[in-house]
């Protein structure tokens, strides 16, 4: 009974989007027991929950937690405001389908989760190469929010830190696909496209999906997504 | 017109207690524009709901927001989870009444609201004398907070700094209840029992009952809190 002892918990979040699907098959394949993490924030791409749901599922995690918090109601995104258009050419600087602290409150969130699972880690997919440009996906973000962690929580203060991933911060896009498809990942299941459809039909002109067909292309892979 | 141009918005996180009041008064006293903002995170004392709504109205803030994110699914606290109950005797290290992360999620929040307010500076009610021993409201968490909100907004990067601010970070009870005084605040209006009934009646046991009791007997001043 020793190995049942040690505790290998991890809280991934999962939009239902390439990147954390690859996180979460990372995760499995690092052995550890994977608690999933989705948040309905009144995104205007709802069918990247229901993705969500069917990758936690057909990936076994022991939990899929989905958690509503309203982000509209703050506005300020083409994400959360459907009278802001999605764009669909590439813009200079932070995009408008930036959402103000979107990655602080999830990360937030899966703090307490973490904690009180027992959990030693939490696996976000952050990815700071082929990336929209926001601010909560660089490496010094993730570095200053590990040091805020270790200070929040009763965890931190009794010396058991939950460790924060994010094994995908330094890959290319075609990198990050090749890696999941390496471990069988079907991305035909994940969702991108910052306007998909209930159905999930991807609109092909938004910078998510931009980011992903590009990827596909330069790793030399099928691309999978309904467009 | 110029005085217009000055942004001097402050989004205020207020529970209905005694400090967010204390904190919110001192902030108009500063002369902010208040936006103020609470949580409906299935509290069990629900009751400081109406007090944060009754005191916003009253003190004049320009917004009130009750943002519900769902912290009783992830459970680990009396506050939240209705099968442990609340301790009515003084324990030893962290409480169980501490809700894992609850701090950094509101705090996370209030900072994408900050940056969609285009506001500068955040108020939350902190105290580190009479508290309860929760790991974040101690200074060391909230530099860290600040440290990593810097860099996890737009605001931060483009040098617009969100200043949190904690002016009770070092006072005692009793101290904080002379400057609300001081400032007319009728302390009548707030609720701090981790257990008061729908009315806003306190337990006056719970370890929050008892540092108010305490504090307003520090003070030599009226306790008008209704037991």
């Amino acid at each position: 009974m020793k190995e049942k002892e040690l505790n290998n918990k991890a809280v991934i979040l999962i939009s239902g989007g390439l990147d954390s699907a690859t996180c979460l098959a990372i995760a499995k394949e690092r052995g550890f027991d994977c608690y999933a993490l989705s948040f309905d924030y009144g995104q205007r791409h709802r069918s990247e929950l229901q993705a969500a749901a069917s990758l936690s599922l057909s990936m076994q995690v022991i939990d899929h937690k989905i958690i509503p918090i309203d982000m509209s109601g703050i506005g300020g995104s083409a994400l959360t405001d459907m009278n802001i258009a999605v764009p669909e050419v590439e813009t200079n600087g932070i995009p408008i389908t930036y959402v103000p602290a979107r990655n602080t409150v999830f990360l937030s969130y899966a703090l307490g989760w973490a904690e009180v699972l027992e959990a030693t880690t939490i696996f976000i997919g952050v990815n700071a190469l082929d990336y929209s440009g926001y601010p909560d996906c660089r490496p010094d973000f993730i570095e200053a929010f590990q040091k805020m962690a270790n200070l929040a929580t009763k965890a931190g203060i009794e010396g058991h830190k939950i460790q924060i991933e994010t094994p995908l911060i330094d890959l290319t896009k075609a990198e990050i696909i090749k890696q999941g498809i390496a471990m069988g990942l079907d991305y035909s299941k994940t969702i991108s496209c910052y306007q998909a459809d209930q159905d999930g039909k991807a609109c092909g002109r938004c910078d998510s999906c931009r980011l992903r067909s590009k990827g596909f292309l330069d790793a030399g892979l099928e691309d999978p997504t309904i467009y």
